[in-house]
């Protein structure tokens, strides 16, 4: 199939970090006026952000959050404790720059780019880019979710648009989506591919009940018995049970990888299309930096399946990218605490 | 005695929050377009600085970390991995701006005000704040660190020194310091005031072995069983197991909150000072925010012990306020969020 050679020439331009530049970082970090080890996660991000970039001093001043939104025929089974017209909403609110996602781009100096990659409404906007795939994904209780064909060309989405915003001079990426019903996929997609019980994996999303909570386990029961998705191949399992813009998250991850820049993987949505992207091409979890602990019930488990170790407790479960977006700062001080501080001999400190 | 009279007079300053304010927050929060509780922690600091300043806006553009500096009697025994001389030339580094604590201010937009309370050197420098008690404490393993007298002078400069840049608009303050060998009277003052063991309080600070970390456990008991600290009084076990910088940093704690300002807690060290600002004033606890955990043993039971909560975990260990100015951000994220998301009515967005 032509699209999976296309997918195929991606996961073939991702490669292993620089090592020599990693061991640069480490030697002048090591220099620094501080105990060793002391910064902690700070010292270990710079020395990635060496690795990724294969410089000392990356430019990380381009920013972008990329929002993908998709609705989900399994909101026809009542997963959600909102409307499925929230989505489209919501879309417009943060073209109109009054979502969370918003706010916190414009304090960390970064851009949101909003995709339509499967709303289910006609909508156009100046900002908004358009590569709409289908009107909302089936309901993957019923049936597969969408085409492998479709997994495929969502996924080529994201590439493209990560291909591009790099062209352009951004370098350093967040994933963020919108999608009512979402974790309901996300769910499905973690319990698929890792073998994990649905008990455990399964939690409240934006906020429904105990019974609603038995009802969606029992959504997510059927989908995976109905579709049978293969562990083995993440393609068919994100085609079978997965989102549109699940799928093209798995595409802006293995693009910034592929484009040798670093992605900061936000919340439960976002974690589960970075579960899919290092099944597609295990390199690419070395680009993918950690943000926050959702609250959603089963973010955990996620976290410690791809080896990510989020930074920040917030106790926050929007999405939208919030939380991969206030991990923006932390990327950059990283950085900066490498390059500019003084080191023992510079600054006439004893050493121990 | 006076100087409590001085003392007495801040407390008093210090009121509760604001709830009219806290309850208006609440309000505002619930209507912005997002589930109910969703951004979690952000929710809770917006609400809180709601309560500390009385304004739904606040501005809190104006940032310092205040970084007191003080040398250890106690070092005579060999508690610390590097030389006492390094006090002294650390201060130098953060007036040149080379410190760890400079280059993260520097990124997020806060002033390093640098306080010489004790260092055992003759230290000028035009931007150094020179407010010394005297050249280090005595050894705690032998007798207390100081007298009452200068423990409530070393609070009382705390106190000044925000009084003075709350008056030259500074509104938000993070608490730092330095002062090689101050994990082991921060570790002495957690143990007497909460009466928890040494072994689960006493940690390795900026790296010493095991053997020394036995010795550094001995020495901590002998300060206990020397000192005979009333765990009832907090001033008089700081005067006798405390040291100039952590008890300047109570002052800093207790002026922030007789200002109505928020002040970020950092590291261990200056939890242990709002350990004891906190039982000087309990008050004063409402106006401090949480920021990392550190990688220092006992510093997650210090936290739990004052009630705050970390946002960040990045097995710092530094001090001089690093962990607490990386929550600068977030903090005005918080207060951002409150005032530029839009609502459910101003968006056109569903509600459950």
């Amino acid at each position: 199939m032509e699209l999976l050679s296309v997918l195929k020439q991606t996961v073939e331009r991702i490669r292993g970090l620089d090592e020599t530049a990693m061991r640069d970082a480490e030697h002048r970090i090591d220099r620094l006026t501080k105990p060793p080890g002391s910064l902690g996660r700070l010292e270990e991000i710079a020395r990635q952000m060496a690795g990724i970039t294969g410089e000392l001093r990356p430019d990380l001043s381009g920013k972008a959050v990329i929002v993908m939104a998709g609705d989900h025929g399994v909101c026809a089974e009542g997963v959600s404790a909102f409307p499925a017209e929230v989505t489209p909403q919501m879309v417009l609110n943060f073209l109109n720059g009054g979502a969370a996602v918003n706010v916190l781009s414009r304090h960390v100096g970064a851009d949101v780019v909003c995709v339509d990659i499967g709303v289910n409404a006609d909508l156009s906007h100046p900002n908004l880019v358009v590569r709409k795939i289908r009107k909302g994904t089936d309901n993957i209780a019923a049936g597969p979710a969408m085409s492998l064909d479709e997994a495929v060309r969502s996924i080529r989405t994201g590439v493209e648009i990560v291909d591009d915003l790099a062209a352009r001079g951004y370098r350093l990426f967040a994933t963020g989506e919108m999608g009512i019903g979402n974790t309901t996929p996300s769910s499905a997609l973690l319990a698929a591919l890792t073998g994990m019980d649905i008990e455990s994996v399964v939690g409240r999303g934006t906020g429904i009940g105990d019974e609603a909570l038995r009802h969606k386990r029992d959504v997510i029961r059927r989908a995976l018995d109905t579709n049978r998705p293969n562990a083995e191949d993440p393609l068919d399992t994100l085609a079978k049970v997965g989102g549109f813009e699940i799928a093209g998250l798995v595409g802006v991850i293995l693009g910034a990888a592929a484009n040798r820049c670093p992605v900061v993987i936000d919340g439960f949505i976002s974690s589960a299309a970075a579960l899919v992207a290092s099944r597609i091409a295990p390199l690419s979890a070395a680009y993918m930096l950690p943000s926050h602990l959702s609250h959603e019930r089963g973010h955990r488990l996620l976290m410690e399946h791809i080896g990510l170790q989020p930074i920040l407790q917030m106790d926050m479960r929007l999405g939208e990218g919030t939380g991969a977006v206030m991990a923006f700062p932390i990327v950059e001080a990283a950085v900066k605490l490498m390059n500019e501080m003084a080191t023992f001999e510079s600054a006439g400190v004893s050493e121990k």
